[in-house]
């Protein structure tokens, strides 16, 4: 690694480098299924001056993050106030806003496909209320992460239909956002499990190929989280690039995990540090241009001061990551391993322009001889691993 | 349960029942990565002869679970005579058929996404030769199961790049399906891992986002096998529901398996026996019509008499399961209890025709009274379960 | 099954049957670490009458399920008096109890291992208190889980040390408690992680090895529960077996858990049910003589209908199971398959008296002949499946 | 990290290091489930003259590693001598021998605890036979791998049973080495399933709690895998500095895995970085004294090139991580954040001498108060992590 990057200044981030915190982050109190609060609540105002400091551009929030569930509207513009005027006072932005569709215990069973219809028409309302002030904040993204669309038990819900709940909940708020002219697009934020035994769009697979069934797929992305593809055994950065690949990666939720276990939400970097590598690695290189979002929690055993610091290790972790990225990417050793391992042959089309398969039937080819060329990827992934250790 | 389903005649499974076999499965000589061979090769007319005593309809196959890698066309045709005579004698039929991809040393980083282009054009090559004997022989399915299309390390593999050679390989081989006027729908089968480290499209969601971006998505379908889901912590029954929602549920493969850890590939009821009912309720009630398949392996622990044991019993646990299923939905208390459940409900549009937004944001909804109510999902699935013990 | 076995009377619990339930489990309001209460308050007078009602023999508490946390004695006795009260009315007993040392956030870092000592004098105390309330109650068994002993990162916690001052713990109080002649025995309920990143102890044979380096090991056992271990992918039933094969399966937590993910606390019965049938034949068969304890957690979907009828179902499925294991037992064909499978041969020594490896080395052996014989363990584990399905 | 040390020569193993390599790990041809050898025969000579020009320092193996089963002492011979010979050359030496009771099919149900009690005794045999060779050879340490001692199902395994037949096995088998006079001791290797559902002593706390039982607990210690405790979810430096709490990390099997999948056996390093990091944390640190053993398979993908290129790998990255647990250790921020974290204070008893519960009952303490103090982990650990990355 580059030295000159690693005296006091380095790693800091700036407002280009576009990370962003949940509200819902650096203000979880630490109630959890086995104890209650452990740290007081935190004002927007507060958190917002705070991670300006720390150099975040922006700040994404549910709605009842800021103004309690039922709230009218003059109670909204009392707690949304001292916000706006956080923003000012900060330059920060909000590139990003979601509806909490899962604390309130109307929402048992989900919002857009609870079995209850009067449910599912509320949940609607909640979200596209949320969606005109996402409009009016200037956020280019909704986020709608299904927490409770799920179930524990095979009978309680038949999948199908409830993806069709599901689909006619996108094309309905979808139908809202162009009528209202708002500049904004949804991004579906999937997960196998936890708080429902088993919660529908799992995956970012499953996400992506529920879009395809959208009446305006091109408003519907996906904001994957590294936690919740990793409960579920999944490579992370394997994900981002299938997203991408799709043209699809419309936000993301950077922090970490260690395997299929309760949803830590550990800070960024910690957790499977490999994966955050090869995560920094396709989110830099892989055409992604959102923000560099962070949805973790600080660990229950901290104090306001350990919060804090959390925060900023997740950006110092990205931007540590980001330059070994880079690094691994300049090298002429890795560069040589690359082409070692044949990888840039796979840019090459397997079939050439004007052929067929009788051509590739009738060419010459010795497959013991193939089966005895080695890959190369030890040795590829020595080097990756070496640029993580910053040995190289 | 009926009475009358549990004398010695019942669950004795006839042609009807469409239940299929790969002769990889009865035929594994158990040979790990800790051990070698305990049972002898089992010739496929055998196979087709027992499996047909047993009351399957079907058998399927890859290339060389028939002939060797390599066969000329000569040698083929020595191997595929006696498997034709006992189709023959036993008018079983080949539903489906596949390809090995995997076994030979040549595909140690895959088949249609090998960074090897000479062996990426071998793949396709093997791959026609035996769409060519699955046409051949009947087959409304080839199965693409890419069991070494993945990598164990970060840089190895360029994740979009390998997507577009693996579509490559869907639209060249379905364009040669097309050409030639095979009646014949490609199904692919997810796979999250083993034996790569991270296998590309590792779940049905990933395989169903990816069939869409081929240039011929009508052709190609989805393969799920119960373990490589429950391996990712998924939800086989519902990964099933949304492959069904999608209109791609083309072929199944039933096993059993016990969560994330290597892939076990029990029999069919052996593993997650619930999981198992509400399989048999979704292939049996969701609109699936093809066959039931089976892809297990009889344990290592087993001579050749366990083997057919574990063969009849997956066929027997289906036709156990499939009785339950269907008393479960004919039980009018459980049509009462899924009434309380309000699932019903969900199948009602959450926005009636001709409302809007602004017709729901009108109405008046009380979310702490609506909070209150309980939705009745454990009495529900105790129903299930009872039925599956069969004390009901 | 046995016909009789299936009418409306069956699998109605009676005292005999020595179920039981902690206040906590009908009475969780359903906080998680998503949303909040969804049930009020439920008194513990109303939780044993209606335990009573449902055929338990008996209730178990932590003692902030019963009085606040800090409370003196006299606010205690307020609130214990009803329960004791309740007791002599059911004439349910207490055969357990435990103490919260980890929902008040001074248990942040755990309690018997917190690295403050001031917090871990406290944790001694409140356990201390709550041993002498045990002990006026007449429980035999006090339960600890340490559900925040442990950390989520390396250096916060010396692993060695807090063994030692874990070690302390149970030596300190064990020997107030023998100070105090209560008749009251210990039993460690190991768990791998949740709410901690790892926890210390966490699986039985963790625990079962620590025990051993007490100053009283006798005194000390363990409470085993079905989802803590299949959240490791571990066996349920094999750690019951290996608890009881050391002498120390002290009590059990039944519940249901669909392997490595958030702790589901489902009911007994829903989850693994394979895993359930197993669970109740060793602890039926294997010499467990202690209550029948559920520790579940409705779901946050149910109401209190809801709860009771998921109280009910745990002490059915425990008695449905309890029927079909004897009935499996007893199968003369099940006999004959155990036989068969040389089930019986383990029991005899493989070394015989007077013999030596001298001996051994000399007998004449086969393996290749001895490697061709099949174990037969799938026909033995069809009828097993079989009575758990309820078709034999 | 010192820059001193990451010049060409740095990390580069010398004999005091004590690496050592099983012959099966380079040696691994790369047969698994689902495909055939990839590389040819490595001969014993050749892996010894390799892995001494690395910089090992020892060789382990299995017997049937070095000659084949069934061998008669001439052929024995005829395949040890180029082996002694090679170590001659080399002057490596053999700390660690074991014995394959898995491979063959006569161990499909295992060897010590087979149902068949001819096969236990001929696996009490290859045992005795190997532990001679041990000797010979001057190993300290026989490690026992009960690859196959387990089961797929419930009955066909009476767990309690095979635990008394596998201590008898370890009680033969150490009267053997006591009556000989061999200076060797035991070391149980973990794991919790695969290539068997589930396996005997699954972790290392079952191990170590299963050693208590024998005859000799003090010739039988514990030989834990990283990948084998990481399956089931568990953290490896945990299971490390619990068995050296016991005193009982008598060997170690070093390599990589990513969570509960199959056994994935990859190089050190490559896997849970983190994880890696802190395992050499407690193995430099915690009083073991053995040798650094790596049991790991180069992934199938590599010709030798790649083989020697990762076992290369396995010893540099333990030398890497080796240098900046030092650093860590030593940075005086590092030994500040320690304290801030009390992490010290739990060394201190938590009851003094001559101390009383009553003392502390008498104690004021304000567990609000208390409540509100942080542990300062994040800030900790993110120190540890900063060294991970090389940026300190």
């Amino acid at each position: 690694m580059n030295q000159t990057s690693t005296g006091p200044a380095a790693f800091t981030p700036t407002r280009d480098d576009r990370f962003s915190f949940g509200l819902w982050t650096v203000g979880w109190q630490g109630v959890d299924v086995f104890g209650g609060a452990v740290r007081p609540p935190l004002e927007s105002a507060e958190a917002i001056h705070r991670l300006s400091d720390l150099g975040a551009y922006g700040i994404t929030f549910h709605d009842n993050d800021v103004f309690p569930f039922g709230a009218d509207q003059a109670e909204k513009e009392r707690h949304l106030a001292p916000l706006r005027r956080a923003l000012e006072e900060t330059g920060l932005v909000v590139p990003m806003v979601t509806t909490n569709l899962f604390s309130h215990p109307v929402f048992r069973d989900g919002g857009f496909t609870n079995n209850d219809r009067d449910v599912r028409r509320f949940a609607l309302r909640k979200a596209a209320d949320q969606i005109d002030l996402a409009a009016q904040l200037g956020a280019q993204v909704f986020v709608a992460w299904g927490g409770r669309e799920g179930a524990e038990s095979g009978a309680a819900k038949d999948v199908g239909t409830a993806l069709s709940r599901y689909k006619e909940a996108f094309d309905v708020l979808g139908g809202y956002v162009r009528e209202q002219g708002y500049d904004l697009r949804f991004a579906i934020e999937p997960k196998p499990n936890e708080p429902r035994g088993d919660i529908l769009l799992p995956t970012v697979g499953h996400a992506l190929a529920f879009i395809n069934e959208l009446e305006h797929p091109e408003m519907v992305g996906l904001n994957p989280e590294v936690g919740h593809e990793e409960m579920a055994s999944l490579n992370y950065a394997h994900g981002l690039a299938q997203a991408l690949w799709h043209g699809k990666l419309f936000h993301i939720d950077l922090n970490g995990q260690h395997g299929p276990r309760y949803d830590q939400d550990l800070r960024f970097g910690a957790g499977n540090a490999r994966g955050a590598f090869w995560t920094v690695d396709i989110v830099e290189n892989g055409g992604y241009d959102g923000p560099r979002h962070f949805d973790y929690k600080p660990p229950r055993t901290e104090d306001l001061d350990g919060v804090w610091e959390s925060a900023r290790a997740c950006m110092r972790n990205y931007l540590i990551l980001r330059e070994k990225v880079r690094a691994f990417r300049a090298d002429p050793e890795v560069q040589q391993a690359l082409e070692d391992a044949r990888v840039d042959q796979l840019a090459v089309p397997t079939v050439g322009v004007g052929e067929s398969l009788a051509d590739l039937r009738a060419e010459p080819f010795d497959p013991d001889a193939a089966g005895r060329r080695g890959m190369g990827f030890e040795r590829l992934d020595q080097l990756a691993l070496e640029h993580l250790y910053g040995v190289r």
